[in-house]
């Protein structure tokens, strides 16, 4: 394609809304632009960097069996009720687009497919003959995401790879999870990226196993925890260490100390003259579950420890029955506004103790109703590093007061509910040895696997007959790959000052021929004859025709990162062109006969050396 | 692929809610599943022909030299009310799905791209030497069809090839306008369709002229008339043609005639024995105009045509700026409901003249208020075939009554508005030739190329600068082709008693082998070793492996169209296979060696033929 015929628009200067490099990167050498808060047009340097990620995508794919189609991204609301998920994607989350039609009928804007595919499946599979089956899509998905940013990696379109696959049982299952596992590292590591699998919490999808793939950069919105023996990582939000051991208590009897200004773990264990280890911290969250039950939570933790509400709402939707409820729709810290609706007096924040006390959410707490009004019931969780400690320090449920030389069961009763929602940190040890500790990673995440079992076909009611003639549910696995956030990821991960650098399997053309000067004659001949058996040897190639001076040329070349440049310049007078590859800016002059075959050797083998 | 791995499941019975046989044929052959009113699910063997399809489509284009885009399928409301087509789209005609996001702000779901593609322009292009540009693009449009029907034809999820072209001038909108008109033709032959290019309607696209590409059915909705000659083809929506000439009156005096029950020409005709090309036919509609403005029009046109609505419509909106407004939304024939609100008593409805007289819509129909309402502005047309008559029959307004003798500027004021909103008919003489005559057919319409010329443009700022240096308008064209209508389009045109006949160049496979009894170790035997040589000489071919009859799968085989059929049945034992043409049933025997190389040369002659 000739620069001169297409729609080549770079910018100077970094657009104002832009936050991470990858973001201003993509807008400034013209990949693509913004239509809405969310909301991208891909333009044609773009469009051809998602067709090869979504090849490489869809090669992977189709080598371990899946089959591709398509589904509709308007989906009707009573497939998401038959889930159990409208509320939580239309309400408590809100992620979902929603919409009503003339006939007054609700559609939603597909942000995934479990309930679609899992209809067909129960339309379709029948018996275990036609199993294991494996779907997927390269489709454009919709999020109304809260914040829309950092362009393509949280937008509210986008495009991603989802599959999903039905098995007669876990053993089939894993066996094609496995097979995703490789898949998706073949993937990322085809496109020239730096990631890491991780161990990953389940979110809304539901299920059990799930792994994430992490594109590692700076700007990732997620950290990874990882050991350097390469044995463990895992997404914060799920991640598991072992704890230091606590210290023990200076404290030997059970008494009532006055501890003014000691809100915080810090001002306290100061104070107190003891370890954050002996100390039980106890802290409050408000839940809501779909059926619009209130259920205020006291988390009662080590005092050197911190609640990981990831695992906290995993815990809380574990319980969702007992209240009548399928799932919680929202998780939060009471501020002072939400307390009036059921605090009997301000909260002694900083001072709670294991159990709230009767004074201050009483009668309230305990479920009833008061003037017609509906109060919150009240729940309490231990996290396990809290439980083994003896004379501990904790609140009073007076300000300005702590209790030291507390024990479970003799000033408070231990909490039924013994759970683990402890939030992992880099430097704690590690779980399957000990002598590793926990490191640190930003990570972007790309691809997420998950393990769904039976949640989706029980609850459609999609069975299959087995070999038996039993009647059993559909078990069931899904597998999403970001493709316009992986090629986003990409940018982020690599890049220099002076613009992008693509990695050749998905760069949107492998060469480009620059004249320096268009109005000599055999500057122009010579580059017209290269573009011509460059792109005939089938090197993707760009000629730069403008009307422009060799050093806006370099500089464009430069900022939209195509992998190699070839230069018509001084060297045609020894029959050579000067060829400069981006990423090192490492120059040298090639004679002009053997430029086709040294370049299409450079791409051969910086593509080999992914596969 | 192995129909023992995919997912191949058949019907025997025609779907209930299936009208036309392409829909039924693929519903029953699986190739698409029904999600919604309106929306379906392309299954794997459906995602092989949209490919193909697709394929085509892009390959055409890219020859034209136009570049593929990705632009958004949300489109911010603000950008259809710059071009002032938002109250058209979600109201009057109400096509487009429209939402409300998290923040309170509108947004559309694409049904076409004119807006975000103008203001991409807009920002993007800024000098002549830009031009001109061609960008398209491949994707789902959403439509809130009122009576989604006939499968993927008329969906409200489908896929599109959308284009837009970008020029100085005219001259350069036509060329690109005819490359389009040539790569269109181009597409659908190598699809394998018969089809015809028709001069059409702009309709709520806008612009002027335009081209429409009908795949000719029995089954379509549009009707086109066209010549023998092969010299005029159109949509009769847009269809002109001669009309016969009126007969002499018989009627040489002014005169009120009783004329009991002749409501309709032909009951006229009959009582005053005289020809309906005697007669002047007052036909009232009613049209909303999108600054909520309402004009009752009267259009006058000779007793032996018709109006044309869509003419009539054209003709409405070029006077929409007269009544304040920029459109029109509704153009409807008032029923009595809608009467109620303007007319002091009843119309005489078949007894309408020229004129409406005063004491039935007057003094409202003057478009002045009473009662603090706003009432309706009146309008009178006529329509060419009724100016030039002499002594002609016409109504009265009076119930029971016509006039007879009458003439235009005696008793009835010729309306300054001249127009031609006739319904050109089949048997009509053609204009090009008066030896010609009009013949209808009925067609799908899958494609349609438009010159919009500055419609877009002006109206939302996209200007450019040309040589001299002054700032202009950009010239638009935009184009498009329905993929998914397409396809099912080929169905509609290619089908027998037995099931789908695909054209070769978009068969979801070339070729299918068949084992007729699994349990025969060398029919399976030879069956593999052919299914791996022919997929290794790059023919698609499925392997029917399938534990079933023999019978049963060449009726699935039969059902879902695949070109060619090799059975590893009796022959075997002379070193043969039976090898079945889908379209004609004809079946040979040939030797095992040689049915790679013959399928080979077969599917490249198919393809060839059409290109």
């Amino acid at each position: 394609m000739r620069l001169s015929q297409m729609l080549f628009v770079t910018l100077r200067d970094d657009p104002a809304d832009a936050e991470i490099p990858s973001h201003k990167l993509l807008l400034r050498a013209g990949y693509i632009r913004r239509i809405g808060s969310g909301i991208y047009a891909y333009l044609p340097l773009m469009w051809r960097v998602l067709q090869k990620v979504s090849q490489i995508v869809r090669e992977e794919m189709n080598a371990t069996g899946a089959q591709e189609c398509l589904l509709p991204q308007l989906q009707p609301a009573e497939l998401w009720r038959e889930s159990g998920r409208w509320d939580t994607y239309t309400q408590a989350e809100g992620i979902m687009f929603a919409l009503v039609d003339r006939r007054e009928q609700e559609l939603a804007l597909g942000p995934t497919h479990e309930e679609v595919i899992t209809t067909i499946a129960r339309d379709l599979i029948h018996s275990y003959r036609q199993l294991p089956l494996h779907l997927y899509q390269v489709q454009t998905k919709f999020r109304d995401e809260i914040r829309p940013r950092f362009g393509l990696m949280r937008g509210r379109e986008f495009i991603m790879k989802d599959g999903y696959s039905f098995h007669e049982d876990e053993e089939s299952l894993k066996k094609t999870y496995q097979d995703m596992y490789q898949a998706y590292s073949n993937m990322l590591r085809r496109s020239g990226l730096a990631f890491r699998a991780v161990e990953a919490d389940s979110g809304a999808i539901g299920g059990s196993g799930s792994t994430e793939f992490m594109v590692l950069a700076e700007a990732g919105e997620d950290e990874v925890l990882y050991t350097e023996d390469g044995q463990y990582a895992a997404n914060v939000e799920k991640a598991v260490s072992l704890t230091a051991d606590a210290e023990t208590s200076p404290f030997t009897s059970y008494e009532k100390r006055e501890t003014p200004g000691t809100e915080t773990i810090d001002k306290l264990c100061a104070f107190l003259k003891c370890s954050p280890t002996q100390i039980v911290k106890n802290v409050l969250y408000q839940a809501l579950y779909d059926n619009a039950t209130t259920v205020l939570v006291l988390v009662s933790i080590r005092g050197d420890q911190e609640v990981n509400e990831v695992k906290l709402q995993n815990e809380l939707t574990k319980l969702a029955s007992q209240y009548g409820a399928k799932t919680i729709l929202k998780l939060t810290v009471p501020d002072a506004e939400a307390q009036k609706k059921w605090a009997a007096k301000p909260l002694p924040l900083g001072y709670i103790a294991p159990d709230v006390a009767d004074d201050y959410i009483t009668p309230l707490s305990k479920g009833g109703t008061e003037g017609g009004s509906v109060h919150p019931k009240f729940l309490r969780l231990v996290d396990k590093t809290a439980t083994d400690l003896k004379n501990f320090v904790t609140g009073s449920n007076e300000s300005g007061y702590h209790v030291v030389g507390t024990n479970w069961n003799e000033q408070f009763k231990l909490p039924d509910n013994i759970v683990d929602v402890r939030k992992a940190r880099p430097g704690d040890r590690a779980i399957h040895n000990p002598e590793q500790t926990l490191k640190s990673a930003r990570g972007i995440e790309v691809g997420h696997i998950f393990q769904l079992g039976t949640e989706y076909s029980q609850v459609m009611g999609a069975n299959y007959t087995n070999e038996q003639g039993e009647e059993k549910p559909l078990v069931m696995g899904c597998y999403g790959v970001g493709v316009s956030r992986l090629a986003q990821a990409a940018v982020e991960q690599s890049y220099d000052k002076d613009g992008i650098i693509w990695p050749v399997a998905i760069a949107p053309y492998h060469a480009i021929v620059t004249i320096p000067n268009i109005n000599d004659a055999q500057q122009v001949e010579i580059a017209e004859k290269l573009y011509t058996e460059l792109n005939q040897a089938g090197i993707e190639t760009l000629l730069d025709d403008r009307n422009e001076r060799a050093g806006v040329k370099f500089k464009d070349a430069d900022l939209i990162g195509i992998p190699y440049r070839i230069v018509t310049g001084r060297a045609i007078a020894n029959g050579k062109v000067e060829v400069v590859e981006r990423a090192t800016h490492n120059s040298q002059e090639i004679p002009i006969a053997e430029v086709v075959p040294t370049i299409k050797q450079w791409i051969v083998q910086a593509i080999e050396a992914k596969n």
